[in-house]
């Protein structure tokens, strides 16, 4: 996702249908933002808890992808979650005292390749259908639309990049993170 | 913005040119979550400070009427901030200390407020608006489309209400806040 460029621009883009080349906009720009507050963290940062009942910020980027992954069979497969995936994909998705044990000792690159391979599954699923699937009802959650289950995932990676930002601002100081610059009011 | 339904459904709402409107039910639904994630906090709550570098609950809800009023000016006025709206509303779009000193001892209803104040203006200029608007650069930053500025309004408040949850769920103990029920994991 990294080479995909975001401008900041909301509108049609080639190879989507119109309404769908939007959404893929946001989708974009959010991980864009989301790589951007990860940059440079060490496996030591990945891991590190703020209090004994954080999540790392390495759990928060492998629950950004579970989350994405868990879409996927929702929408494009229009079925709930096998006891499998539900195994495979419960801890990133729950997160607390099992994330804590478990998401851990991975380098950054581990999970931007992780949320890279979700990512592109996501566009070209996307890329193979169309507004009119969009707007569709999910049959697996009828609640819900296929345009709300994707402005979801875009708007829970925006929740936890609020708190990676928020958790970065706070790691232990080490000369090297203080070459990645520092962050804003805002962020803190 | 309580009483309007926050369905879980992307799609034209009635009142709205058709791709405003979706726009509008994301707007909608990320307040309701923001309303949500500040419900019963009294004043003392709302003026906590976790470190001595964080925002309080009730600066980041300031920031988040600031930043929608800002967008207001750029997109619907097309240009941008006056000196003295740029001074009005710069404690709460800058936050830091300044905030800390001065975004303090105000109720909720305060911030609710000034919140649904915000919003009343943004739905009333979106209702008069069409998609050919939305679509349109802005004026006063010719970098961003109509479009973008307006997720980025949400996408801003998402990321700020990922923080509330956080701080939320790291308050001083209560009895009082207790019974506003226990954040998830994924809010920890």
């Amino acid at each position: 996702m990294t080479t995909l460029p975001s401008p900041l621009r909301i509108e049609p883009i080639a190879g989507y249908s119109p309404q769908i080349g939007r959404l893929v906009g946001m989708l974009t720009y959010a991980r864009s933002t989301t790589l951007k507050a990860v940059e440079g963290l060490t496996m030591e940062e990945l891991d590190h808890l703020h209090d004994g009942e954080s999540n790392s910020i390495g759990a928060l980027l492998a629950h950004i992808t579970a989350v994405e992954r868990s879409y996927q069979i929702m929408t494009f497969e229009e079925r709930l979650l096998s006891s499998n995936e539900d195994e495979r994909l419960s801890t990133a998705l729950k997160l607390g005292a099992n994330g804590r044990r478990l998401l851990r000792t991975r380098p950054l690159e581990h999970y931007v390749e992780e949320l890279t391979a979700a990512r592109r599954v996501t566009l070209e699923s996307l890329a193979a259908r169309d507004d009119a699937w969009l707007e569709r009802t999910v049959t697996s959650i009828p609640r819900i639309n296929a345009h709300w289950a994707w402005f979801h995932v875009a708007e829970d990676e925006i929740n936890h990049r609020g708190q990676i930002r928020w958790l970065r601002a706070r790691l232990p100081k080490k000369e090297s993170t203080l070459a990645t610059g520092h962050p804003t009011n805002d962020e803190r």
